[in-house]
């Protein structure tokens, strides 16, 4: 039949945060693949490499030495891409040429070592060391944010080698950093266009008709829900949302926090659980700026996304069309929800 | 001294194509790279392979056989993302939910052999065999423009399976559909606020401040220019513009199309003598859609993203930061244009 429908006919869907559609192509994902395979990604690590510039009591490229840390260490990258050192220039924004504006950037890199155990991951990890890692989190957003040069804190994590991570150490980063970065800058315009206009925020009303659809919701506790976007790009894309609605990390309180740790460990396992590997992606929290101004529109969201494709081996690739015209996307958000749901919470290694 | 500098201090540029920030860390190109290699990109390739589904005479999946074809060869893609087929749907945009909007998207999509010789690449070939390319993208441009329901054709190469091309035969793509993708829609609106407040287009006054300072400019002839834009993302990124401001490939005189596929093959064997291996890349033509509005605005344009970043195995990871909050890179854009500008347009396996 010519009768649209969303399973078998390519469409555009809508993505509100970013104010762009993407291409879905749900025949498509029938198509031999015979192209790039990636490397396995079952490789077994030890509880402490000695070679490692993560693990406790090893020393760094630039000479420091790491202390004997237990559970959570976070120290200031030692090749930041910003720098905490301030850099004066007379141009201000208004006298730069319109087509060639340049201006320098003040901020700091830190690392996050989530664990003093080398072999681990996040899923393999305990809701109770997980919540540490949450509550350094907050820490983190406050004491940079509260700097005054500071107005944008980036929490994040790539995972994976395939994901341009340099060390299987579980760990994340932070870059804090004077001015808001281009994707948080849009995303906050949409924010604020829908706030203005409703008086709500964009994310509550929308979790509210996912909860009603119960379509692509993965995981729900009392303070969160894990969902797949209706306009997920990233075949297996997650975003966790809270209930609340807070603009930052800094309103969980302790039972919220245990509750985002329970989560991550939940979603990260049935992430792995999908191939039996440890499943590679990117996830960050997008939450309010810290540049004082009130941010009645923000939500708090983590968004994941994953690169892989049909197996371990065979990625998505956001090339071509992608980069030059829109995202594209062959199995349809749905299916992925459907293969996240049925994956378990108990994670394959201790089956 | 802390007065900046944009060769050593961190800083962000304006790109205005898409009305964005890119972060630039000229500091962090010296930090040691432990993480993923890649593959090396020198595998010989034979004139004819009997197992290439592009090849002339062979079989494809679905059973349809290529013509004994010489030169250029073009086709339906066999597992395309869109289809040509209409599809109904009573849902028209203003009723479609404000956080749940989706819409079919009907279209076609093309593959374009390059040669009938399955070992060549892009820059191996003849300028005259180039120049055929050229004139399928135009003949393709304007068949596909003319169909009611096509108003944008994006024309894309991804080159090396790095950038998710699955067959070594050389081949780009055509996507042509019914709406103007997100990137395009973005660019577009960025060059009309441009053009109505200047009355000129962007490009065009442009690639006159380039050709003043002359320092990014890599390739010049009559008819284009190739330079590293102020703003480029990628490492190696790269533009081709048409000197005289046209706003599709349609103006192109015959003497154009060959100066043209000269200065692709010049850019294409430059990117290849910098590491001396087949330089990967997606390329692309920005240019007016086909939905028959003037677009006095445009200005024809051909995007260069090439993945890699030190060396043939190791390249510049878009993910963390870069997915959740802006564009980042290490060397800076006058630094690639100075590798670029030195690099030989005589190809390293002519030497
Ligand atoms: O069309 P191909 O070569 O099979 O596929 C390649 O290019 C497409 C267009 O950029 C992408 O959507 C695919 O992810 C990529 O693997
Ligand atoms: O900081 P790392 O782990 O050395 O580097 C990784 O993450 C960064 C932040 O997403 C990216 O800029 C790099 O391309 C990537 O390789």
């Amino acid at each position: 039949s010519n009768s649209f429908n969303s399973k078998y006919h390519p469409h555009r869907r809508y993505n509100p945060l970013l104010d762009e559609w993407i291409l879905v192509s749900p025949q498509r994902a029938k198509r031999p693949w015979q192209g790039q395979q990636e490397k396995p990604l079952t490789s077994v690590q030890n509880q402490y490499d000695p070679k490692c510039y993560l693990c406790p009591g090893n020393s760094r490229v630039n000479g420091v030495q790491n202390p004997q840390y237990e559970g959570v260490y976070v120290f200031d990258n030692d090749f930041g891409a910003l720098l905490r050192v301030e850099v004066t220039t007379d141009k201000t924004e208004d006298v730069l040429d319109e087509l060639l504006k340049i201006k320098p950037e003040r901020g700091i890199n830190r690392v996050i070592c989530f664990s003093h155990d080398h072999s681990l991951t996040l899923p393999e990890m305990s809701v109770e060391a997980i919540t540490k890692v949450v509550s350094i989190w907050k820490e983190e957003y406050q004491s940079l944010g509260e700097l005054d040069y500071i107005n944008h804190v980036q929490i994040f994590e790539n995972k994976g080698a395939i994901m341009g991570c340099s060390n299987p150490h579980p760990h994340g980063q932070i870059w804090a950093q004077s001015s808001i970065p281009s994707e948080v800058a849009r995303t906050q315009q949409n924010l604020k266009n829908y706030y203005y206009k409703h008086g709500t925020t964009l994310l509550s009303d929308y979790l509210q008709k996912e909860i009603g659809i119960n379509e692509r919701i993965i995981l729900e506790n009392n303070s969160f829900v894990a969902l797949v976007p209706f306009w997920a790009t990233w075949p297996y894309e997650t975003m966790i949302i809270s209930k609340r609605q807070v603009n930052s990390i800094l309103a969980f309180t302790k039972e919220d926090q245990v509750l985002l740790a329970q989560m991550l460990k939940d979603l990260a396992t049935k992430y792995d659980n999908i191939f039996s590997i440890s499943f590679p992606y990117s996830a960050g929290i997008h939450q309010a700026p810290t540049d004082l101004e009130s941010h009645e529109e923000w939500h708090f969201h983590m968004h994941f996304y994953p690169p892989l494709l049909r197996s371990g081996s065979v990625k998505k690739f956001m090339v071509g069309y992608e980069m030059l015209a829109e995202a594209q996307r062959d199995i349809t958000p749905e299916q992925s929800a459907e293969i996240l749901k049925k994956s378990s919470t108990i994670h394959y290694k201790n089956r």
